[in-house]
């Protein structure tokens, strides 16, 4: 009883301490998560509602084709809702687009790093993966990404902004980039982070569909939203493409909560305004804080900023953990010294501040 | 941009039509749907009590290990928490297990008619799909699956309680099963609807674990626990084997609200002792008259009843549709005179078997 040969290497996901574990642990009374990019402010009062307005049908099925929230992104995107697939987070929406479009025989190319699903699906589908490495400023390095291009590749994976190095591509970037791009190749530009965008200069990805007909957009509520505990995300395509992702889709991949707190969601723009407009006053304390302490960080455009902080990630990890602050740092990202930190609320990046500047004294500069 | 050859042919969920989309059309005020086997009685308060107390939570992502729930189902079955995997209901199990097992070159045998994701998620994965008829009384035909054992065969899915016939193999019969497969061939033991069964023989498949490490169990609360809507369900198998299974898993692949709901429901034992005895009381209720009408049905163990209505089963479905009862016919199961309805409560068991004593005058017999 073997499972593929080409899963047999991958690493099984390892559960991480819960909060109240690591609070005894450490002997804390408050622990602050900066580490998954979650939403500091939580979600749409009118999302909690809905939520609670669905209790009393737990025991039905959910809408399988998710009619009613589909018809609501259609709407506020202005394409038709066959052009919209739903999964559990984007991340169900990029094991769909692998499960159904990658084999063994074909090459899918993404930067490295960026977000680890595109491979990890890739590989579970026995796809060649082709990392090219970002450039100096976090950004992909899309002139290497198309040098990689054979005629072999079937999916190159753009995150925009990118995770973890939070860059952005402007449109004339994308465009660039799409018009360089073979047609028979698919260009999956997820945008996980998009709401967070300020910069003027970001591309109408919704718009390129009417002429890009390679595209997938991927979109999610776990961000801005703040509908994480939910798992719920979308792509967005032609018709004929997202058709073929459907033909994979479990009959009832997102749960009927899922799909009324994003559907009330959609709807409250005020709070998404909300959380955009603190997310950029925030990008700005961390900064300029960064700046004061001579510490070098990645243009961020998402909810978080990625510091170089001249000390081994692991040992900052540590120290900011016993302080009460969880950050993100991972080896594999080939980053040794800079770590990843979500923007909080003012009074949360004031604690992490405080933590970092105690953490900088008390670990060495490596 | 081709997707993968084998999924081509495969069907694309067609969303049905929202309850009150029928009303409307049909000016109906009451609908009672019996099509889905959904739990009458909904689910345990408990759970609502967890749904409600998670919302302050809702921005956070699920616990990646579900390690609460892990250790509450481990404890109650009497196995070690690497044993289990949880999935966004026993159909993203299904799904693992496909994902991470089968390829091109492997064979996998179901019954037929069963329940349809085996055959949907080997075919994506582009096994060879064997189906053997169920016998004339609804049952897997064991024998008949073990003749067509090959050494390409990869699982075998035995549904028991069968969906759609509701019929069930006895302790001796898996046994005796299990002992003629080889080691090497998986065998799938789906018992989404075990918590029903009140025969006295079925098999305790947890036991058998100990024994045959060739076997993977999988149970659900969308059933008897009533939380369809949340999408949560297991496998049990050996450590080794469910490895394989979560190196296909997606990290944040169930929703905080589910592992919560079904840790509160798991702790209920009396809401679930509750609905097996009423259950029990619906199908004496449904049969007693299907054999005063001269139905013939299949013995059923599940919370639904497959019965012949000796009439053209979308005729009488339509029938029972515009008198607001949904129940469930499907032309694939190659029944044309057979439909299955879920066991409501006493009161809507009445309200349909009223409306089947109109349909049978309405509907002329074939």
């Amino acid at each position: 009883m073997q499972p593929k040969k080409n899963i047999v290497h991958l690493p099984v996901y390892q559960p991480g301490k819960p909060i109240d574990e690591v609070k005894r642990e450490l002997g804390l009374t408050e622990v602050i998560k900066l580490a998954s990019n979650e939403n500091p402010f939580g979600c749409s009062p009118k999302a909690k509602e809905a939520i609670i307005a669905a209790v009393e049908q737990t025991s039905i099925y959910p809408d399988g084709g998710a009619v009613e929230l589909t018809q609501a992104v259609a709407d506020e995107l202005g394409v038709q809702t066959n052009q919209i697939i739903f999964g559990a987070g984007s991340d169900e929406v990029i094991l769909m687009i692998a499960r159904a479009f990658l084999t063994p025989e074909d090459e899918t190319i993404t930067a490295f790093p960026t977000f680890p699903q595109y491979k990890h699906n890739a590989e579970v589908e026995g796809a060649k993966v082709i990392e090219v490495p970002v450039d100096a400023n976090g950004k992909h390095d899309l002139q290497a990404m198309l040098a990689k291009v054979t005629d072999k590749t079937k999916i190159i994976w753009i995150c925009n902004p990118n995770n973890p190095t939070g860059t952005v591509l402007d449109e004339h970037e994308i465009t660039g980039f799409l018009d360089a791009v073979p047609d028979s190749v698919m260009v999956v530009l997820d945008e996980a982070y998009v709401e967070y965008n300020v910069t003027g200069q970001f591309p109408d990805s919704i718009k390129l569909l009417d002429k890009y007909k390679n595209i997938v957009v991927l979109r999610t509520f776990s961000k801005i939203f703040g509908l994480a505990s939910l798992r719920i995300g979308y792509g967005v395509g032609s018709a004929e493409l997202i058709r073929s992702v459907n033909q994979v889709r479990e009959p009832f991949n997102t749960t009927t909560y899922a799909q009324k707190a994003a559907l009330a969601s959609v709807r409250d723009t005020g709070f998404i305004e909300f959380c955009r407009e603190a997310n950029a006053k925030g990008i700005q304390q961390l900064t300029a804080a960064f700046e004061e302490l001579g510490l070098s960080y990645f243009e961020a455009h998402g909810n978080f900023v990625m510091v170089d902080v001249q000390r081994p990630g692991g040992a900052v990890f540590q120290s900011l953990l016993r302080q009460g602050i969880i950050i993100r740092h991972d080896p594999s990202w080939g980053y040794p010294t800079k770590i990843r930190v979500t923007v909080g609320s003012e009074e949360q990046n004031n604690k992490f501040l405080a933590a970092l500047r105690h953490t900088l004294g008390e670990v060495t500069a490596s």
